[in-house]
């Protein structure tokens, strides 16, 4: 197969650019020069009021296993670059040093989530990379965990694999998913690589395989212990839960007889009515899994009807993120070394007021207010600030900056750890297991408020005043630097 | 790295119930009977007129090499399957005849795109990945060729790494863009693979690692001989486009001045006004890029408004397919062998008309008019039909059947060819310029209506009288069966 080069990497999974400008940089002896990037997102997606952090495990190998292999260099060489700068190229480990968010994280807008401290070639030929991650796999944890907060006390299982975009978006997809809170997926090969729980079955091909809901739920019955009957190949009500029932009360204790899944027709009624027709037959414990194009509306209105229904499948509308298929996240440029080895803060100006970044080296703590244990804001400081040495804090809005409010006792926790320093992996990855609780866990700090699935109250994230009053220089720089283009002849 | 398997393979992607279906297969000893299984869509992406079908040399591959590894043997243990089942497995190679349509083919709602005939069990287990890999590669090859008809002569960029839902839809979603008529990629990995032009220069980072627009530019043009400079760093049309001008000027013949990226800001003024300075400067060649969150509404209009652009960078909103991240292609059942190895035709039957399927071994043909050489639709017919064999063809619409028409004069394209005949692959795969340039010829065979954008003219996909027919009748039959359901006793 002609494209299959068996030592395929992921270094040439970037865009031209960052090779172009690599270039330049290595040309101009500036490549090793330290600069720092953060990666952050402008907007929570699904107008969430959190989101939750995932893709750092993938991140983490990617940049540990970072190197340009033979068939790679080979490539750079059609291309045409010179031999001198390809020899940097084969010879590049990532040496940098990255911050991150513990994997699933409850994470806010316009606050870092990943930082990286690196040569400058390096941190730039890693951006692409990391932002197609960090992008997908947090913006999927977070409609996963929007259905959580509405499924409730009802499983919540992944079955999208054959609608996501491709299959590492099926894979880590349905991993953003757990960590996210769902409980189980249909993808096997997430169940290999993982560990997680895997949920399945059969479809409406095996009861047409046998032509009658009777004989192929008997005939599963027989080659399987735990069941979970599909009733809506021909007939819900008349065909599908009648049979289901049948062959439940003929093999007895055979049988883990789980319950019956409904795949398509009004969810509300067929769910009320099977619910009926089952506990009238005996099997009271015997759940209702529903699992037709369900999102967290559906489910919250199904609800709201009284549907009996104990497990919800969700498919496209979690694994593509249906309503906002994209987070945008960025990747910017807030400070570089001088020829000095000195920072300097970079900006980035743009009509958009949002759109312009925070310049500078910075940390980002949580508040978290001691006497209740709730969270409350994030605070994003300068490199050196320390704000648990202040005893009482002031936070105010970073847009409107008027308002603001004053914190006593309070615990600053300071959110970005080391990954990577000096280019060695510093951290201990968690299990999966270990991820997911600490999503869930971290989830209480906020305020329901917060955790609304429709118009939640905005959560503070607010610059120090050390912070707002470097970015503020910075902007004031950059604008006296244009105006005095006008003047400048030749321009 | 704990969970990257050596042997990792793609024969788990796919969900448990398939495997679970395999198994009562297995032991029912039905695992072998054919059965026939057709891959369609039931409605078009975007409201669009017709799709693109991309995917198929992916899903070779994925055929080709399918096996369950060692290290996919030892999951299945963990979970506890037989031997008996687990050794039928590892001895397992994809021994079914694989029909398809060509790569880049315009295809349509309801007509198979593929047709899987193969062993029950195998058929069933190969479902998830086929439909993971087509639905995707599909719809971004349909939404590439909508933003092409809008760009017309312009060139069309794609952009999205970053932004892409996980790696494979970046590699993958940006070949289907090329075959949908994109001319380049960001993405470097995505050149080596498959031979893509690959497409870039620099980032806002690096002006600002130079501090300005200037800077930046000149020492770009020292180690590059094709230069774009992005211009909206800090001011467009103040420091930008000058700063690019200067630098052009300075270097001359030593560069190619390509032109300038503009990536923020209102893309129809700005490009207007950096036109004229251009062609002010002496640079009436040097082109115009523009990106900023493009797609084909946004590029439509800006034409509209006369601006001057000449190449249009997009990424988010085509790499995801924004505006509906999935295709929801379906796999269905439509034949399976007897006892006697005899073909008996399947029905799934749905309270939705739409959802029903069409029962039995088909094929599908497109009805081209030998005098103006356009199509009049496409024909799906039973497995013995041969519509060229008849003088007067009756095509009727599929839902509003007193809708008709007679065809004379025409040739019937047999669209479904051999990939794999029994197990063994039988197609050459073309080249992907050749799959890029079949489907920008073969859009020409439609009528202007159907290509659109916006309300395309509904293209006919009709059943022949015998399809029709047959449908009807399984129907019938399906009903009468469950109506019998009501006397029964015990139900």
């Amino acid at each position: 197969m002609k494209y299959y080069h068996p030592d395929d990497s992921l270094m040439l999974h970037t865009d031209l650019y960052q090779i172009n400008m690599a270039k330049t940089y290595w040309e101009d002896g500036i490549h090793n020069r330290k600069a720092v990037f953060d990666l952050y997102f402008r907007k929570l997606p699904f107008k969430n009021g959190y989101a939750i952090f995932a893709g750092l495990e993938r991140a983490i190998h990617y940049l540990n296993e970072l190197r340009f292999t033979e068939s790679d260099i080979r490539y750079l060489k059609e291309m045409e670059y010179d031999d001198g700068f390809i020899d940097y190229l084969a010879n590049l480990r990532f040496s940098g040093t990255v911050r991150a968010m513990h994997e699933g994280e409850i994470v806010f807008n316009n606050e870092p989530i990943m930082q990286i401290e690196a040569p400058l070639a390096e941190a730039q030929l890693v951006e692409t990379a990391l932002l197609n991650i960090v992008n997908y796999q947090t913006l999927i944890a977070t409609k996963a965990s929007r259905i959580r907060e509405v499924v409730g006390e009802g499983a919540a299982l992944e079955f999208g694999t054959r609608r996501a975009q491709e299959m590492d978006a099926a894979l880590w997809g349905t991993r953003a998913a757990y960590i996210g809170g769902f409980d189980a997926t249909s993808n096997v090969r997430a169940g290999k690589l993982f560990g997680m729980p895997v949920s399945g079955t059969h479809a409406h091909s095996f009861v047409q395989a046998y032509r009658d809901d009777y004989t192929a739920f008997r005939k599963y019955a027989e080659s399987h212990r735990d069941c979970v009957f599909l009733v809506d190949t021909y007939d819900t009500l008349r065909s599908g839960v009648p049979a289901a029932i049948q062959v439940a009360k003929e093999m007895g204790d055979q049988i883990n007889f789980i319950g019956i899944r409904i795949d398509s027709g009004d969810m509300a009624f067929l769910s009320k009515e099977a619910r009926k027709m089952l506990d009238e037959a005996g099997f009271p414990n015997a759940k209702i899994v529903a699992s037709s194009d369900l999102d967290e509306y559906t489910i919250f209105h199904l609800k709201a009807q009284g549907a009996k229904i104990d497990s919800w499948g969700v498919g496209t509308k979690l694994i593509t993120a249906y309503d906002q298929p994209a987070l945008g996240a960025v990747y910017k440029i807030v400070a570089i070394e001088d020829e000095h080895g000195q920072w300097q803060d970079t900006i980035k100006i743009s009509g958009n007021a949002e759109k312009v970044t925070t310049p500078g080296r910075k940390k980002v703590y949580r508040i978290i207010n001691r006497l209740n244990h709730k969270s409350e804001g994030d605070y994003i400081t300068l490199w050196d600030e320390d704000p648990q040495s202040e005893e009482k804090l002031k936070m105010f809005h970073p847009v409107h900056t008027f308002i603001s409010k004053y914190v006593t006792n309070f615990e600053a926790k300071n959110l970005l750890q080391d990954i990577f320093v000096d280019g060695k992996l510093v951290y201990e990855i968690p299990e999966l297991d270990e991820i997911k609780a600490y999503a869930q866990k971290n989830l209480d700090i906020l305020w329901d408020e917060y955790r609304r699935i429709l118009n939640p109250e905005e959560y503070p994230v607010d610059l120090s005043q050390k912070c707002w009053d470097n970015k503020m220089r910075n902007i004031e720089e950059v604008k006296k630097k244009t105006d005095a283009l006008r003047e400048k002849p030749g321009f």
